[in-house]
């Protein structure tokens, strides 16, 4: 399940509004073939592992409950994995989606086939977080990156950033990137730092996710200089219009501090990672701006350790929404 | 040997000028006795060890090497351990003191005694760190903790600052002080929030160090409110006047802003500490204030990560002093 979860990776930011899925078949306890859910949302990882394979007897690892509804783009991946004859299916998280909601399973076992459901439940939805976030609140999954200084710092005061953080961790922010279905910036950073906000890294140049700038204003919007060169950046009047977004379940807000201060005081923020580099900066710019917070008490139990690990000479650490 | 560093951390911040060692003695691979230099200085670690054990044809470990130097107040080290014949001595770090540097060990070679030197050298310099500092320096070695938020802010607007870390950071924070022969504030710090600065630990509530308060001015300290309660509190009127201190070894900054700025812009800073309560503070007061720093490049490459866990909710982290 582990290497489904991974596999499923592959598809996310690219996959909406599907679930970005993962799927591994084995037999004799070798993987015979891999399948994940590909850009655009088809094929399903499992029509996507099944085609070419033989499952017959063999054991179907998928990290979600498989899909019980046709559509004009497909059979229902129930319907396909119950025709291939496998012995097992093991599946991770239910699929909440009312389509399916408990039917893909059905089927399988009305077919005679073995499930085991909630092997690796948490691990999977975390990899899926944007189609459950999409499904339970109605909105993307939120991604708040901030690179910071031991003291929090995210520049000078004269707005010089270039770099706080190391290779390993700007690497690692490319690859945040393109896990991303859009990025959000502020406009005073569009302005201050015309960012391209592309995928730098070889191999994943094709995946520059959307971009879009949080500016109330339309005419600010329309004026931006970054507009002429690259056409396609997108206007966000505010972080509620996060809603209205289609095809978009994975987002990453970038900075600065007003726009990381809008989505986290509008609690639009799920997950938080943290690039923090080992200097000290002193007198800057912080890298949240204010957030409404009318005291200490309820800043607290809202965010939970997820990950923590070295790159390079800075510390990344992951925080979620702990509600 | 690391029983032995543990132990000479009794010590620390109560033996200045001397240093805070750690001495235990091995006799058929059990610990016959224990000692640590006393408060004040003496007895020394070896004396304090042998005082009432047999030490005949023992190993002794002992975290500095024995000091070859007579007193008033006792014996040279290397005479009273040559006395007790035992079979071994193992040091972790020769001593600088030019009265020592290396006839502490000569003298035991020539009692014929076998010496071991260099074990967890690096570990015992870093426990007698104000020793070391003080000879290499001619200062006392300078922590600064800093307690903030993860992005980086150690209060509200208004000056709130009660809690952002939770008790097991704060109860650590009581143990650095009692680690401590000083303590130091600024004065907007003891201005705001009339600190006492005493270590509220059961056991440890007679190891409160000595309270300064940095400010530039003699008529604004001696005006502070503070010192009408505890006349001991003194006056530091600049980072740099650590160099006339007598008696103190081990120095503890607490900030506020500008006084951590003052350290660490004069680059008097070996130890910063860092506790980090998993909240979002947003517009608040930052850590430090203006260090000076002229460009990112040069905050780089000056502290090295020497510890990190985590303390309850919150994540203790320790950097060292690269160069
Ligand atoms: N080191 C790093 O990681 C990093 C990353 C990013 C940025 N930065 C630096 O941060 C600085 C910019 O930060 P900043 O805080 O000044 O500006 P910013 O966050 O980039 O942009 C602020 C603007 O965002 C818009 N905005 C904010 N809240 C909004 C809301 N609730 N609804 C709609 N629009 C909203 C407003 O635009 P309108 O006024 O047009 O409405 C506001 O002026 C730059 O110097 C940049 O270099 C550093
Ligand atoms: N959460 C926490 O961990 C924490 C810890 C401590 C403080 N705080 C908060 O921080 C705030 C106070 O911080 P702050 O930055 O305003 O003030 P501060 O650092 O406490 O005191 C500043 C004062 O220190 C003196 N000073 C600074 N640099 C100096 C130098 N190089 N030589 C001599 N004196 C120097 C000056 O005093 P003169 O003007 O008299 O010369 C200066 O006004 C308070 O709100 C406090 O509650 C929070």
């Amino acid at each position: 399940m582990a290497a489904a979860i991974a596999l499923s990776m592959r598809g996310r930011g690219r996959t909406a509004p599907n679930p970005n899925v993962g799927c591994v078949i084995v037999r004799d306890g070798k993987i015979v073939s891999r399948g994940w859910t590909r850009p655009g949302g088809r094929p399903h990882a499992e029509a996507d592992a099944l085609d070419g394979a033989d499952a017959a007897g063999a054991d179907v690892y998928v990290t979600l409950e498989p899909c019980a509804h046709e559509s004009a783009r497909g059979p229902a991946c129930a319907d396909l994995l119950a025709a291939a004859r496998p012995a097992r299916v093991i599946v991770a998280a239910p699929d909440p989606d009312p389509r399916t909601d408990g039917k893909g399973v059905a089927r399988l076992r009305a077919a005679g086939i073995e499930v085991v459901e909630g092997v690796m439940a948490d691990e999977a939805r975390r990899a899926m977080a944007g189609f459950f976030t999409r499904l339970e609140k109605g909105r993307p999954h939120v991604t708040l990156k901030l690179a910071t200084s031991l003291d929090g710092q995210v520049a000078l005061p004269d707005g010089s950033s270039q770099w706080i953080t190391g290779p390993e961790a700007r690497a690692h922010g490319h690859v945040e990137r393109a896990l991303a279905d859009m990025i959000v910036v502020g406009r005073a950073t569009v302005e201050a730092d015309h960012p391209t906000l592309d995928v730098r890294l070889s191999g994943l140049g094709n995946r520059s996710p959307v971009r879009a700038v949080l500016t109330h204003d339309w005419s600010n919007f329309s004026k931006l200089d970054l507009r002429a060169e690259q056409p396609d950046w997108r206007h966000l009047p505010s972080p509620e219009a996060i809603r209205d977004l289609e095809g978009i379940d994975y987002l990453l807000v970038e900075g600065g501090a007003g726009a990381a201060a809008a989505f986290a005081g509008a609690d639009l923020v799920d997950r938080l990672i943290l690039y923090r580099a080992p200097i000290l900066i002193g007198r800057g710019l912080s890298a949240l701006g204010d957030i409404g917070l009318g005291n200490l008490e309820n800043a607290h139990g809202r965010w939970r350790l997820a990950d923590s690990r070295m790159l390079g000479k800075d510390r990344f650490e992951v925080y979620e929404r702990a509600s």
